[in-house]
């Protein structure tokens, strides 16, 4: 499969590199084509590994996954623009996250809003899913880095769409459809997003580490 | 024990039922000494409930649980002032949601605040914990509601505070003092009080009613 990736940091790394060890196509898209961390990446991670300019990325990939830093990804789906998204599944796995000089951190936006929404409204044509974005990157890769049961949440506008990014997140990195559950339209992203303060203070509190995920257990 | 609970709706009657059949004295507290609700549940639940005013509860309680509307809690508290709650443990139950006429819901505030830290700023002499939050009541009072290990999260500024909270949480309702999980000082109640759109998502959709809860699974 073609797969366009747009973002160079820890997440867009470890994503690509596992879907071109799966045998996938990835293009890694950046502002610039000769981005060095695309670059050095795509060094690292064999022939199937291509850079390309955000715009590049996205006309390359059957499927485009959204992994810049959120309070960006807005400013790099603009540059693209609506024709190389039109019609194709967009997975979002950013968060809106901003950081303040003693390393807490806030939402940029939240509650009534969600970088999911704002995506689907500007590319209304495009398969908007939100998915990922409440595990580190070490997990959405290998679920088994977390023993046991745990659960990604995704959400959007378009039923089909999500049943098919349900079963790339099995095929890719080996979640169990059934820890996959839906939280409804792309307005669940405000929630989903609205996690990661949450997460934050697990990770650099009470755990210590990000190797953890939620799992939603159920009475009845 | 005396307990002192200021709110007379389902999580009051909750808390306040499983608490007298404890073998504690309770007394809930509303607006009036006379409130309807709470004389209903005084009737219901025997001779060791009582009701009386917000401040007269607060008066009453060793310690205090703050379980009012969100949205109108600081109101409740304000009427109470200082004094009656100098030095006691107030567990801060509730969440500020503000509902749609759709049924859908937003924080009234949150990222930059939370109801938890709006009360420990007005009262610095209260010992606040902020717990019990994530969860609907009938899981607050019966954890086993929903199978095997499951986790309540609890923050404030007050490390023997959270402790002792900790240790009522378990003699009163039976919660394992290992899925209580300290989330840090009283701003981590932004991060708990967040996590209620999701929470609502999942009880208004993907469950579909309220007796779930969440497990930290952690790898290392």
């Amino acid at each position: 499969m073609k797969i366009g990736i747009l973002g160079t940091g820890m997440v867009g790394n470890a994503l690509g590199t596992k879907l071109v060890q799966g045998g996938h196509e990835v293009t890694m898209g950046s502002r610039t084509a000769n981005n060095e961390s695309a670059q050095k990446w795509a060094s690292s991670a064999g022939a199937r590994a291509h850079t390309a300019t955000f715009r590049d990325a996205a006309s390359f990939g059957e499927v485009v996954i959204s992994c810049t830093g959120g309070m960006h990804s807005m400013e790099a789906l603009q540059s693209i623009g609506p024709e190389p998204l039109r019609n194709k599944i967009l997975i979002d796995v950013s968060n809106p996250l901003q950081f303040n000089n003693d390393g807490s951190m806030v939402l940029g936006f939240c509650n009534t809003d969600s970088l999911g929404e704002q995506i689907q409204r500007a590319f209304p044509f495009t398969r908007v899913v939100k998915a990922l974005n409440t595990v580190n990157c070490d997990v959405m890769v290998k679920p088994s880095r977390v023993p046991g049961d745990h659960d990604l949440f995704i959400c959007g506008n378009d039923a089909a769409a999500k049943k098919e990014v349900a079963k790339y997140l099995n095929e890719w990195f080996g979640w169990k459809i059934d820890n996959v559950v839906d939280v409804g339209d792309i307005t669940a992203a405000r929630a989903t997003e609205m996690m990661m303060p949450f997460w934050m203070r697990l990770f650099q509190g009470a755990i210590g580490h990000p190797h953890f995920n939620y799992h939603i257990v159920r009475g009845n």
